[in-house]
């Protein structure tokens, strides 16, 4: 698909505003969405001038990653590609990857006698474990010619990236994780599965030695446990398929890291919706697509506040004639995978989804919620056909055929 | 898509039911169809809380068999996993299938001269010919060290299985059919498509001429034309896959052999639907998965008897209640494909389907009909996803990525 699309890309001055409401789609209490009881009059209004529809991120039944999610709303497809859960950790924790790198999630542990006691160290506490990975930064910095970066994280966990000098070739992160699953294991040893990663695991077992050699006296953290060896993926770039200077607006390094993935600019912001819409008005001229997420919804989804879902819908609605008076020729609000409070979690149900600009139909929804999307005229799709039809209703794709 | 969810399985102690009413999507007479007018206030209050859909076995436009119907229903790929001829007449007659069998349809034929005069030996009576394969039966049961079975049908059909004593290679059954499909045509000699089949069709030569030697002096069935040479097919099993260990209910030989081909547990079962919900409640224990097959719907439909058809969707719905209190956490209601009373056919309509878990949005469909359906949070969809679904609807389907 996104080969028939470069194709067909033509170039004007349309700007296309994609906004990224995370975890949005949701589950009833009591008979009613989080959608459905928000206070969203502005959602509404424009649910129903604009084309509806429900999208589904990679296929019925399945739940969806914010990685799978994300890159379905770019356009592309997340089967084929699939983000390493060592390069998400490392994007999440704020490290920019380069081309040249391997990363890894790690696990601090305790290990007596060979044996693997506790796989997270006794859930450490974050403070204790963000000194020792402090630690380590300071001690090692390199190993041979291979720089190595490391960042903590939440409690036991931290993410380590292996800078290589040169870009490696496919297949140089197979290794096998080194956690044994179960508590009572001995740890895996450090194996390739491929001979292109040999040369990797070789510089993985230093790093290992040269960790222990710094750890082992510590009285929970006296070992580590790796994971998720990844490479960051060879995708195409947005612009180079689209044909569109992209911008990312983010406040979570996650969604920076995904966008900064696929060649977006994604400078690092903080604060929140009030933030990133100045930011958006700030840099409006510069660029031609723009990827707003909003974290928040997603978040009291995840803890079960269904209310607070709700609230935070109505919140993003008050801010919503500020970014409207931008006049983007498309606007999309949608998410990237539901997260319905019932289920405190990522679900497979398909994502409301509206889309606004000049060449819709229009008039099929009553407001902006998972049932009302329904009767839209995009009734439920596939994900990865969002961008096709951002990039049709803003002009920029020429005739397919004579 | 099923290599997809193999990865993403996880178990739990959900049970999931999936009750096919054979031929259940219909069209209308007088402006209502079969499900429209059928008493059926169950079902209509079920799917009110239900998500409802419409589904396609194989593609828009296309009419499916049992065979794919089911496969589809079960998560199978039809167009991928195309269940022989032979086969399927094999598992309808109530053979038991081996991995090493390699099934046949046979008709009854009447020759004069080398040249076939009735491809169907004046459509002999059923017990008439019940006679002959009886006797064929008795005095040939094996071909060189391959064991034949035989096993009678309706009218001058029977089935044939040559039982190998080990496995064959895949392409073994790439035989001819015997049949010239028009009456004063000689008969096409045995002939192997693929070198694998020539072992097989050596074997067909001395148990055609076996039969020949037994049959030639009958007044009409004085001659066989073999059709639909097949292997059971190498099909992943459906516990394998899905991690649930399912259990089948049906009374017709068929869709037990079509169950037993993927591995299902089916035993033999008589009676109606009384006796298969007595069977259900006895071993729900046991099981995770249950197939339940209803076939009546489907057979009023055949014989064109549209209200006949409603009745019998009527004592269905009589039954619900009682399948209902078993509590299963998901209930998928719905057909194998359309069969509508108006065509005393399959058709390649899609079929209407609800599933019933706490997962779902509800209220969008107002009945259980085929234009209900239509407004369901499902739409409409490939068959195929409908596992998938039921999988995330009880919680066995883990994130994909993260």
């Amino acid at each position: 698909m996104q080969k028939l699309i470069k194709d067909l890309i033509q170039k004007n001055n349309t700007k296309i505003l994609l906004i990224v409401l995370d975890g949005l789609g949701g589950l009833p209490v009591n008979g009613k969405t989080e959608l459905e009881i928000a206070n969203k009059p502005n959602l509404d209004a424009l649910a129903k001038k604009s084309a509806c529809g429900l999208h589904i991120p990679v296929a019925m039944g399945i739940t969806p990653g914010s990685g799978p999610g994300h890159l379905s709303l770019f356009g592309y497809d997340p089967v084929e590609w699939q983000i390493g859960r060592g390069v998400l950790e490392a994007l999440g924790l704020g490290i920019e990857l380069k081309k040249t790198d391997i990363a890894i999630r790690v696990n601090y542990a305790t290990i007596e006698n060979g044996i693997v006691k506790d796989r997270r160290a006794g859930r450490i506490p974050t403070n204790e474990s963000r000194k020792i990975t402090e630690r380590l930064q300071k001690k090692i910095k390199k190993i041979d010619n291979v720089e190595i970066i490391f960042r903590p994280g939440m409690e036991h966990r931290f993410a380590a990236v292996l800078r290589f000098p040169k870009p490696l070739p496919k297949g140089s992160a197979s290794i096998k994780d080194t956690d044994p699953q179960k508590e009572g294991k001995r740890p895996v040893p450090v194996t390739s599965e491929t001979p292109q990663a040999e040369k990797v695991a070789k510089v993985v077992e230093k790093l290992i030695s040269s960790i222990l050699d710094i750890i082992k006296n510590e009285p929970a953290a006296n070992f580590i446990l790796l994971r998720g060896f990844s490479q960051v993926p060879d995708i195409p770039h947005f612009e180079e398929v689209y044909g569109l200077k992209p911008l990312c607006i983010a406040i979570y390094p996650m969604y920076r890291g995904l966008a900064r993935l696929i060649g977006m600019n994604a400078p690092t912001l903080k604060g929140d919706i009030r933030e990133e819409i100045d930011f958006l008005k700030k840099n409006y001229a510069d660029y031609d697509f723009f990827f707003l997420h909003v974290k928040k919804i997603d978040s009291y989804a995840e803890d079960g506040n269904f209310k607070g879902k709700a609230l935070k819908i109505g919140e993003f609605d008050s801010a919503l004639p500020e970014i409207l008076n931008l006049n983007p020729d498309v606007l999309i609000i949608t998410g990237d995978h539901s997260t319905p409070s019932v289920l405190k979690s990522h679900s497979w149900h398909p994502v409301p989804v509206l889309l606004n600009s000049p060449y819709v139909l229009g008039n099929t929804s009553k407001a902006f919620s998972e049932r009302e999307c329904l009767k839209g005229e995009f009734s439920i799709f596939p994900t990865v056909n969002l961008m096709p039809l951002a990039l049709a209703n803003a002009g920029r794709l020429k005739k397919f055929g004579a």
